[in-house]
C-alpha cells in the first residue's frame, strides 16, 4: 500500500480553495491543517495574496516544493482543473471534499469518472469526492473541516461525511480516541478495501471500524476483509438495512444499499464483526487494547464482579443474549470468595460484593476470578459510591493491581456506571489500558467482539 | 392511594440513625433531607445531642410533633424496635434503608415478615427494606443517600438500589429529569402495583419507568398495569431475562426472576412498553412531553428531516426495525420540498436537506412535514455544524417555530447528534418541550413508545 502513506503522513500539503471567509469550508480546512506539525501547508487561492496571514499561491503548480497531498475544496466547476494541476505538479495523493458528483445524478457520475481518469493518468490516488476529509490523529493531521478528534487506537472510516463528523464530536465529548479518520465520500478511487489493507499494517491502529452504506465491489470487499480480520478486527455498522432507509442510501452517497441479508451473511462468513448501533461499533472497537481471550471449545466464558446487583444482572443478560456464556466458577474459587466477602455477598458468578465493597475487595475478587481456569475474560462492574466516605478511584486501583499481578494474561473490561462520579476512575483505567464502559450493553458487546475476534485469529494460527 | 402521599409530601420527617460520621449512610441521608423546604427534619440518634448541628432525639417518640415520615437507617438489629416506635409515635409512612432481610435468607425473611406485621398493626405503610430510599424531585425531597436527581416528568422505580443510584448519577450527567424516584428494595409492603396506582394520579409524572427483577404478585401487577397504561405509559426494563442473570436476581433482591417468556407476554398483553436497556427505558419515558400521535390503521407513520444523510438512514433503519413505518409523503409535499430545497437534497422521506441546511430550511421543511396528512409524527435530525459560520441553535429554533405555528398538534422529536456542539440546541429544545436525543436508536425508541401508547389510550377512549 505504498501509495496511501502520503495521504496520512504528507511532508507538505496544499489546500486548494483555502479561504479567509469563515462561511466557506476552505476556511476551516486550512485553519485545521495549519496546526500540522510535520510538514508545510500551502494555501492555494486564485484571488488572494495571503490566506489567514499565510502567503498564498494561484495554483498548486506555483508552490516552491511539490506537495505530497492536496486537499481540494473549491466550487465544483473548478475541481477537474484543480486535480489536473495537481497531476501536472507531481502531487501523489488528493482529498476531494467538494460535492455534486455521482450522488447528484447521471451528469455528476460522468464528471466523477473523469476525475478518476485524470488521477490514473498522473498516477495519483484520491479520497472523495463528497467527503469531510481525512485525519491522522496521533500525527496531528486534520485535513477536514470538523474539530480535531481525540487520539486513540481505533481507525474509523465513514461513508457518510456528516455522520462521521457527528461521531467525531460525540467521541470528543465521551473521550473516545481515534488513530485515523477517513470520510470516504463517493469512493471514486480509494475505497474501503484500500483502507482496510492500509490500516491492517498501521501500527497506531488496533481495530478498524467502518460505517458502510453500500459497496460497489462486494467481492473484493469480502476477500480483503477475510484477510484483514486474521490480523485485526474489522467492525462494521451497516446503514440502510431496512425498507426506506435503503432508499435513502441511494440518494445519499449514490450507492446501492443492496439486500441486507446478503451483506449480513457475507459479514458473518468473512469474520467481520457487525454492530447494530454507533455505540456498539465504538464499544467493540475500543476493546482491543487488552489481549484476546483464550477460547474454550469455541466460546469465551466471562466472569463478572460488581458492587451493584442490578448491574451484574444486566451485564449477564446482555452477555447471554450475545452468546458469551457466564462462567461456572471452580468450587475452590467459590470457597475462597466466601471467605473474603461478607455473608450477604453473592459468591456465584456474577459475584455481587454488595455496595459496601472496598478497593481491597475489588483487588481480591478480580484476582480470584482471573486465576479461575473456567474464566476466560473478566468484567469489573462498579457503581462508584459517593457515600460512606469512599474515594472514587480505589475500586479501579484494586482492579488494575490484580490485573497487573496476574500478568495481564486474560482480557479485563470495566463497567463504571456512575456518570460524572466515575469519570476519574474511568480515566485512570483507560490510562492503564483497561477499556471502560458506562452501559451494560456496551461492555457486553466489547466482550462479544473480543470473543469473536479470538476465533478469527485462532483460525489463522 | 391516600396512604402514600406522606411518603412523597411529608410535613415532617424523622431520620432514625442520622449520623455525624461521613462513613455512615445515616450521614448522607440526613444531609440530603436537611435541604427539604416543605417540612421539618428531625435527626434521631441514641448517643448524640446534636447531629450535623441539629438537635437530635433519642427516639422518634421524643420528637415534639409526630413526623409524617420516618427514614430508618440504623444497624439491622435495631430496625424492628425503630419501626415499632414509629408505630407508637403515630408515624404513617416509613422508608427502611437497612439491608439484611429477605435477601439474606430464611432467617432474614422471617424478620422481614415481622416488620410487615408491625406496620399492619399500626396502620403504617413502608418502602424497603434493603433500598436506597425515595425522592420527590420537584418538591426537593431527597430521602436517599445518593445525590439529588434533576427535576423532570418521569417517575422511576427501581428494584435494584445501587443500579437506581447509578441511574441517578447518569441522568444528572445527561440532564435527564425525574418527578419521583423510588428504590423499592425487597418490597415487603409497598410494591410496584401500589406505586403505579399512586403515580397514575401524580400530576408531576407523565410516564412511569420501572426496573423490574421479579414480582411476587404477578396477577395484581398485570391487572394494575392494564388499568394504569390507559392513562399513562408504563415502561419496564426487565433484569434477569436469560440464564445466569436470572440466578443472580434470586441472590440480589430475594425475588424469582421467573420465566422471561411469561413476563414478556404479560407485558405485551397489558400494554406495558418493554425496554431492553437503561437508555431505551429513559428514551421512551422522556418522550411523553409531546402530544400522542394519531394512529392510522394501527400504525404511526414517521417523517424524518436531516442535514446528515447517514443520520436519516440510521433513524429510518431503527424505525422500521421497531414497526414504525417511514411515511410515504403526499406528492404535493414532495413538490413543495423540491421548490424550497437545493437540487442535491433528497426530497423523499427521510428528507435529506444536506449539510448546507440553514435554520430557515429546518423551519420550512418541518412545517411541510407536519402538515402532510400522511405524517403522524416528525423527527428532526441534525448534526449541528461548527463550520461555515452557522450558529448552534438556529436549526433548533426553526424546528420549534414550525411546531408552534402548527399548533403542536402532532408529536415532534429531535435527534441532535454533535456532542457538546449541540448541547445548547438541545437545552433550548427541551425547554420548549421537545424531547431530544443524541443517538438514532434512542429517538426511534421514543417514537415507538409514543406509537404504542397511542394505541393503549385509544383503546380506552
Amino acid at each position: 500500500m505504498g501509495d496511501l502513506p502520503p495521504l496520512f503522513n504528507p511532508k507538505s500539503v496544499a489546500v486548494i480553495g483555502a479561504s479567509d471567509e469563515p462561511t466557506k469550508l476552505g476556511y476551516d480546512v486550512f485553519k485545521n491543517l495549519r496546526k500540522y506539525p510535520h510538514g508545510k501547508v500551502y494555501p492555494i487561492n486564485v484571488r488572494r495574496e495571503y490566506v489567514q496571514g499565510v502567503k498564498a499561491y494561484r495554483s498548486v503548480k506555483d508552490v516552491p516544493e511539490t506537495p505530497d497531498l492536496a486537499v481540494i475544496v473549491v466550487p465544483k466547476r473548478f475541481v477537474k482543473q484543480s486535480l489536473k494541476e495537481c497531476g501536472e505538479a507531481g502531487v501523489k495523493a488528493a482529498i476531494i471534499i467538494t460535492a455534486g458528483f455521482r450522488e447528484a445524478g447521471e451528469a455528476g457520475l460522468k464528471e466523477e469518472l473523469e476525475l478518476v481518469r485524470i488521477a490514473r493518468e498522473y498516477g495519483m490516488r484520491f479520497v472523495g469526492p463528497n467527503c469531510v476529509g481525512v485525519m491522522n490523529v496521533p500525527a496531528g493531521l486534520n485535513a477536514t473541516f470538523v474539530m480535531d478528534a481525540k487520539p486513540g487506537y481505533v481507525a474509523f472510516v465513514s461513508q457518510s461525511g456528516a455522520l462521521g463528523g457527528a461521531i467525531i464530536y460525540k467521541t470528543v465529548k465521551e473521550s473516545i480516541g481515534f488513530s485515523k479518520f477517513v470520510s470516504v465520500g463517493n469512493m471514486a478511487d480509494i475505497d474501503f478495501s484500500d483502507l482496510m489493507l492500509y490500516l491492517r499494517d498501521d501500527r497506531d491502529t488496533k481495530a478498524i471500524a467502518l460505517y458502510v452504506e453500500g459497496v460497489r465491489d462486494g467481492k473484493r470487499f469480502i476477500e480483503v476483509a477475510e484477510e484483514v480480520v486474521r490480523r485485526k478486527p474489522v467492525i462494521v455498522l451497516k446503514g440502510g438495512r431496512f425498507g426506506k432507509a435503503a432508499r435513502a442510501v441511494a440518494s445519499h452517497t449514490g450507492s446501492l444499499a443492496g439486500n441486507y441479508r446478503i451483506y449480513e451473511a457475507a459479514f458473518k462468513q468473512s469474520g467481520i464483526l457487525e454492530a447494530s448501533t454507533i455505540d456498539e461499533m465504538l464499544s467493540m472497537a475500543r476493546a482491543f487494547t487488552v489481549p484476546l481471550p483464550r477460547t474454550s471449545g469455541g466460546v469465551v466464558r466471562a466472569a463478572i464482579l460488581t458492587n451493584a446487583g442490578g448491574a451484574g444482572v444486566l451485564v449477564s443478560d446482555e452477555l447471554e443474549r450475545r452468546g458469551v456464556p457466564v462462567a461456572d466458577l471452580e468450587p475452590s474459587t467459590i470457597d475462597k470468595l466466601r471467605k473474603v466477602l461478607p455473608p450477604m455477598a453473592a459468591v456465584k458468578n456474577p459475584v455481587d460484593m454488595i455496595a459496601s465493597a472496598t478497593g481491597e475487595d475489588y483487588y481480591r475478587v478480580t484476582k480470584l476470578l482471573l486465576s479461575d481456569p473456567n474464566v476466560d475474560l473478566v468484567i469489573a462492574a462498579c457503581v462508584v459510591p459517593t457515600f460512606a466516605g469512599m474515594t472514587p478511584t480505589e475500586h479501579a486501583e484494586g482492579v488494575v493491581k490484580a490485573w497487573n499481578e496476574s500478568g495481564r494474561a486474560k482480557p479485563l473490561l470495566a463497567l463504571f456506571m456512575a456518570g460524572e462520579v466515575s469519570a476519574k476512575a474511568r480515566e485512570y483505567l483507560e490510562r492503564e489500558g483497561v477499556p471502560t464502559y458506562e452501559r451494560p450493553e456496551d461492555v457486553a458487546s466489547a466482550a462479544e467482539a473480543l470473543a469473536r475476534q479470538a476465533l478469527n485469529e485462532g483460525a489463522w494460527r
